[in-house]
């Protein structure tokens, strides 16, 4: 295949971290990138490259660019950690040569060739080749969200307690859980912050939704963790918060903290409860999952995700298809609107 | 056997928990608990009745009465975690009937019967029948120190890594760890306050001593952490400092807690590397490991500590034996003297 020798990417203005503290909302995208024109990179070993069809825009590219993310930035180099596209071209390596030609979901992890452009790299095992049937719109968002709520929810299963919690349980990603989680008899108990959202929660599967934000949420809490008993604590949010929630919880009571929406400090509520009740912290990431998993594990919930598209049990909703020349002046306006996804075509 | 029907004891002053923050220094008994005459207490099920032969005296004991420990008060019963006694009379169980008349080393757990009294209640699988040749000061400090020693080594040993973290690391506890990892082959890296204390832990069995206080500490731990890796940070202190060195260690590190000098919050200080690192943070408890390990794994630890103090390979350093009818006036000026066990004899 002919390709070109540069490429439109949006690219960070900065390196590292940040130390100010700031949420997941995004007023502005110009203090962060901006346009340029890069040399295509060239990819070696198992990496590919994908000449992007729709980049996706997550709370976590959002974390990232502002230097919130458990990921350093480098400067220059495009944002984007999600994406569909087709590959172009390969490394040395077998398997990633054999995917040239093929559409592919894909996350660039710590590439650092984001998907907010033209090209963007990827290692050829974090690849998702995509069946006929399964829309750019839900491929392009199949990773960070489908894919991380069916490995979570494998945790849940694997536990084995019906009863679990989830913080920020308005999210999408939280919503995909839920979903299934009622359909195979499990019973969500949904933290969110406003009582609009409690009927669409329960809509979505959730056993109980709480207001975290109501007068009586600790009374609540208290009161379902001890009907239901949940075993385990899925959380986005962190800080004091979840650290509550999980003090509240039982014996044996796992926190997986798997994104950080609130960047206060967070505080281990009870050492103790760590050394007398059993109950540990731990982390969540897709990727580290992928690799440990398995390959049953692992093939079985790409396959679950594609068909659930396919069979249009799952449809993800698109607020917006933005052109990457117009993605500093409209994404920021486009992600303010609620309950869809925002896409960048380069 | 006649037993008397009722005994001496040390009893509480409160109930539940301080709010309080304070630490395992001990200043005097007195706001905590005073000599009482007690009603023999009745056993029932798997319990059995020990006549107490040497009470020993831990920061656990000190954090507990203070109410700063993870277990709740009882106002009215007797303190004391840990000591070595007979055997006088078991509840129904067959196990805990044969019991009777052994000398047993014995920790009373949540039965709130503690050591401090003429008689104390344990569980019968709490307690070790003591071989001969094991003196009844090393066994009345077997449990809490030589146990928790050889169950968290076994952990380190476990995971893999030669090298490993100690917070605390002048305590008896530790220094019988390093004890046994020198043995083995395994690298101690220890955390100490004081500069006094690095010569004595270099002799007891560690691969570098760092003094948390000087100025120089952050950049030697990191130095350190880098050259050895180690995997696991075995902590009795939590709050900032340890939170810091977890913070300082490379992937997978797991943070696990068994104590809690400082009393001041914990924060977890970077939850992105629980996500992206798979760092975790977890408990130890000797109880709860006597009942996970499995037998094989139990009955290697306690047919290990016990050679070891018969053969003198270790020795419980002995501070002071006080009559319990001294304790409140003694207790607190012997436990003042550094690097020895303090007894209490009903």
């Amino acid at each position: 295949m002919n390709l070109p020798t540069t490429m439109k990417a949006l690219i960070q203005k900065h390196e590292g971290y940040s130390r100010v503290p700031d949420g997941s909302t995004l007023e502005s995208l110009e203090p962060y990138v901006e346009e340029a024109t890069l040399d295509l990179p060239p990819v070696t070993g198992r990496q590919v490259l994908v000449k992007v069809g729709l980049a996706s825009i997550n709370p976590s590219d959002v974390m990232f660019i502002k230097g919130l993310y458990g990921q350093p930035r480098v400067k220059g180099r495009p944002a984007g950690f999600e994406g569909v596209g087709e590959v172009v071209a390969a490394g040395e390596d077998a398997y990633a040569r054999s995917l040239i030609g093929r559409r592919v979901a894909f996350a660039t992890g710590t590439t650092n060739w984001g998907t907010w452009a033209e090209y963007a790299i990827s290692e050829a095992p974090g690849c998702i080749p995509i069946e006929q049937g399964v829309r750019d719109e839900d491929a392009a968002a199949l990773i960070v969200n489908p894919l991380t709520a069916l490995a979570m929810f494998d945790i849940v299963k694997e536990e084995g307690e019906k009863a679990f919690v989830l913080t920020a349980a308005a999210s999408q990603l939280c919503k995909l859980i839920m979903n299934v989680a009622r359909e195979e008899g499990f019973r969500p108990i949904a933290i969110v912050r406003r009582d609009d959202q409690i009927p669409i929660l329960e809509e979505a599967g959730a056993a109980h939704v709480l207001n975290e934000k109501a007068a009586d949420f600790p009374a609540r809490l208290k009161e379902v963790v001890k009907a239901e008993q949940p075993r385990i604590l899925l959380d986005a949010v962190t800080g004091p918060l979840a650290a509550k929630i999980f003090a509240t919880m039982g014996r044996g009571a796992r926190w997986i903290i798997y994104g950080r929406l609130d960047d206060t400090q967070t505080p281990i509520p009870e050492p103790g409860q760590l050394i007398f009740m059993q109950k540990r912290i731990e982390g969540f990431w897709l990727t580290d999952w992928m690799r440990r998993a398995g390959a049953e594990r692992r093939a079985g919930v790409i396959t679950e995700a594609q068909k659930r598209f396919r069979d249009g049990r799952w449809s993800t909703d698109v607020t917006a298809i933005v052109p990457l020349a117009d993605a500093i002046a409209r994404v920021p306006g486009e992600l303010a609107k609620p309950n869809g996804k925002v896409f960048i075509a380069p």
